[in-house]
């Protein structure tokens, strides 16, 4: 059975825009392993992913349905031990577990706060009804006030960003000399971005530029040839 | 020659309360070196610390002098390799040097709105004034300012902690099974507080708190029996 990930996808079924499913697309990539996109909307009633906790990504591999972006990268670090390691070891992979926590609490809901109607733009309509009615209850106000005052959500984005912009500028990867599954960790949440958001999230020369941009040509391109907006 | 390690103390020359000092001092343990601690005070006019940026640690190990707390941990990682790892291979020290960035942006910012006037409690009086003088120069405010409010600054620091705080609910320590340097980098924060400060900056039901409690304990109790505050 061919390897499948399930990826949200917007109205168009080659818009995908969940950080999380990039972080597995990018790790899958890492590893050498190919693996069909089976594209998942929010409300699509799929079995599969409502088997797992309603959300994505889900990786089936074999007889195994994995599902968390995390609980899947250290499946494949186990399960393909002699392909390229996300991690080198194991303080390697619990100080990503360490960043993987940093980004969740600390990057990503900075940015949803710039990029949220963005995304809703890109839904087909009875998914626009889904996202507005859920996130305006999360949130306890309308989408469009919670993006509100741009410039200032902005500046509070880069300012999260600062220890991952102090050691890009000594360091090629966060991983090192070369990406580690840290990396895609972060770049999950700019893949993200691109993939619904014409906003430019950061200064031409902000280190964190050309570190993006080696990313977004690794493993054959994949991340910069996907669906998006120039960056 | 002996192995020294200046470190910064206070008006009594056993309270040594520099985070970064602390992460030295946590290393060498680590590698099972031992070092002469030199004391220094802020107003010390000595010709190894001026020559080393006017910093501590300054390392002193035969006929090198290493100063940066972060380059005294390389140094003795590729000084001493036969001695325990304090980074297992370079993607745990590249993933290290974002977790420094980490602690150095955002945890020790936070701490010191808190312990500000208890480390100006804990100096010489010479020291009181060259501190207060610079401090508030930089800070543009008096110490008395900076510090107001408490409630909400430990309320911040506690929240900048989330990372860490999820990642130790899952795992005994930062570096994994065991103690690595990203654990005396946090660490180091709160053996700088617990020197001068009888704050309690962690809810008893904070994960962080085992997690310290083991790091007092580590490498024959040397952080936990030095001079400080009940935790």
């Amino acid at each position: 059975m061919a390897r499948k990930l399930y990826e949200l996808v917007g109205a168009e079924e080659d818009r995908r825009f969940s950080p999380y499913c990039w972080r597995t697309r990018m790790a899958l990539a890492h590893k050498g392993l190919d693996a069909e996109t089976v594209p998942w909307r929010f409300t699509d009633d799929d079995p599969v992913v409502k088997s797992c906790a309603g959300r994505v990504p889900v990786l089936i591999d074999g007889d195994k349905t994995v599902h968390d972006s995390w609980t899947i990268a250290t499946y494949l670090e186990d399960t393909y031990p002699d392909k390229p390691s996300l991690f080198d070891g194991l303080t390697g992979r619990a100080l990503a577990a360490f960043f993987n926590n940093w980004v969740d609490t600390t990057v990503n809901p900075a940015l949803i706060r710039i990029v949220l109607m963005d995304i809703y733009d890109h839904l087909r309509d009875v998914d626009k009804t889904y996202f507005r009615t859920s996130r305006e209850q999360r949130f306890g106000m309308t989408l469009e006030a919670f993006v509100a005052d741009g410039p200032a959500k902005l500046a509070a984005f880069r300012q999260t960003l600062q220890p991952s912009r102090l050691t890009l500028s000594k360091q090629p990867y966060l991983g090192g000399a070369a990406p580690k599954y840290a990396d895609y960790i972060l770049f999950g949440a700019f893949q993200w971005a691109r993939a619904i958001s014409p906003q430019q999230l950061l200064e031409p020369d902000d280190p964190i530029v050309p570190w993006r941009a080696r990313l977004l040509d690794a493993h054959g391109g994949i991340a910069g040839t996907a669906k998006g907006y120039p960056v």
